[in-house]
């Protein structure tokens, strides 16, 4: 029985595949592309910076609030944050999809759709992947990328004494999620908050934007750690003072950039104290997608990044939860611990888990 | 609470990545491992070979028929064959792992070891990897693997009198499957079946082995083409025909290998026509990950290689399923298109999709 709308378990794996060829077609990085048991990609520097990262529907997004472009994208987005947090340029990735069988194919090819833009803004190419039946939507990119002869920047190079700097959102996802949760009529100005900043708030949960171009630059600008904002900066500015085994101070994120649109968008959500639920957002918010890095104090920071703490001695007693990452990280020489660490896709216990 | 088992719920994401530490140590291949937002892998032929797939539960396994260690050996089983078929020496791997949040911890390790344990006998390393909750448990690999200075071992490389050859086990996943759907008690010996062949049925089901050995010895025995067998003989020898733009003609499967062990599980599960059904599992039962390779006419098999067919001249209307695949591929002469082509995992029309 024909249906008006193609389904995925209408066609065979090969046909599917043939649809979604015209994303596959990439020739600077690709030697052998789809269509053998795997791919061969070029990695002249000798070394391949690999990262893997999967979306699960339910957990990470929801079809009714993300279109399967914007999931694509994010699952694009995520994945070559994490490689150009390294320092490398992104090359090369391999895709894992698993799908309903009454799944839209025009799904399966706005997904890939949304991916392949994402991958071109870094000139990543896709060059094979597997499709597989699922009960729900479940996404795996594997990226890849090119060091250029450089060393990679790790987590653990900071010094006392370093600025620590952030480029890119912070907070924004989390605003969007919570106006997500929030419910309610969010096409017109919403109470405080003009259209503009609603939809930015929703962008940046739904399609990410990484400043890729800022975090590629932090190589040249003498970055001595760097990370990919995933879990909440609180967390992530922890995983770096642990892995350098130093504190870091940060200052007021009030201060870090202009706080009046995130405030008013959390005057819809709360009235009562938006200042404390900005403060939550831009501290332990996940999914921005941002990168923060370590400079060291006597260079100019690179275009896009703004200071937003100082690398410390470490406390005496770094004990607790994240082998004492979130004791490590003071907010205006505040401990933290309170504010919740950030994001965690199991304990769930605070930032924008969709689940 | 304390439950008496602990659960993936129980415990945050880095705490479970302790865990697992000692599954990923290696030092050949990994530069940079696990703990930073990508590994560094060492590519010294300055090309990587990669390939990614997954696994679901439900879909290609079901946890009352596969231990967690069965699944990890599985999954690491598949992706590194993938890397062989290529004539390339698989070097790391990194794993995408989704699971329910009542997941017993233990389940994450036992999956770990058995991953791991494929992973030594053709030493690659897990380098990575990514920990999400997800409905059902879902796997991705993807791995990686050098060339060595060679040129990959493609699908397209088969010329008319070229000889087809088998390494591994054929027939035996899918006769595992058919004696799980039978059911009923096969600890003791099966009507026919003495039990070790009936174990050795399980065994190639729920944790098949790969000759890896004899698939890297490929490269050096002259093949011109060669791919992991996934979907069954059939479909994957019409891959290599279609990519070749040639015809095979496939000698009777009974007479590949001794067909009696097969017939004796075939007699438990349909003793009207075993041979009939032992046809069927050799030709298109998939999951056995043994591989095809073609070699020219005019040089000795390698080790563990055994002659199944000829390459002949493509038939003059090489059209229908598979873009003609199926019709290229004889079977003593006859064609084989009422077979059925093998296991697709969304139409499941045929093989063993553990749907």
């Amino acid at each position: 029985m024909a249906s008006v709308i193609e389904r995925v378990g209408d066609l065979d794996e090969s046909q599917i595949i043939d649809r979604i060829q015209r994303f596959l077609c990439g020739t600077v990085h690709t030697e052998v592309g789809v269509g053998d048991d795997a791919a061969v990609v070029r990695a002249p520097d000798g070394r391949v910076v690999v990262s893997t990262d999967a979306l699960v529907e339910g957990h990470h997004f929801r079809r009714e609030w993300s279109s399967a472009r914007d999931v694509g994208w994010r699952a694009g987005t995520q994945n070559l944050a994490d490689i150009v947090a390294m320092g490398a340029s992104p090359t090369s990735m391999v895709v894992a999809l698993g799908v309903p069988r009454d799944t839209p194919v025009q799904w399966v090819m706005d997904f890939y759709d949304g991916l392949s833009q994402v991958c071109a803004t870094v000139g990543a190419e896709i060059v094979g992947g597997d499709l597989t039946a699922a009960p729900v939507i479940m996404v795996a990119v594997t990226v890849h990328g090119n060091l250029g002869g450089q060393p990679p920047i790790l987590r653990s190079g900071a010094s006392v004494g370093d600025v620590v700097a952030h480029t890119g959102s912070c907070g924004w996802s989390a605003a969007g999620f919570a106006l997500l949760q929030h419910g309610g009529d969010l096409r017109g100005d919403a109470p405080g908050a003009p259209m503009a900043v609603v939809e930015r708030a929703l962008a940046a949960f739904r399609a990410p934007t990484s400043p890729f171009v800022h975090g590629l630059a932090a190589q040249h600008g003498h970055a001595r750690a760097m990370l990919d904002v995933s879990d909440g900066v609180l967390r992530d500015v922890g995983r770096i003072a642990t892995a350098s085994g130093v504190g870091v101070n940060l200052d007021d994120p009030l201060t870090w950039y202009d706080p009046q649109p995130l405030m008013q968008v959390a005057a819809v959500v709360d009235e009562d104290d938006p200042a404390y639920v900005v403060r939550q957002w831009m501290l332990t918010g996940g999914e921005d997608h941002g990168f923060i890095a370590v400079f060291p104090p006597d260079v100019a920071l690179p275009d896009g990044w703004t200071a937003i703490g100082t690398v410390v001695p470490p406390p005496r007693t770094p004990s607790g939860p994240c082998g004492g990452a979130v004791h490590r990280v003071r907010v205006r020489g505040v401990e933290t611990g309170e504010m919740g660490s950030g994001w965690d896709h199991f304990s769930g216990s605070s930032g924008t888990a969709a689940t």
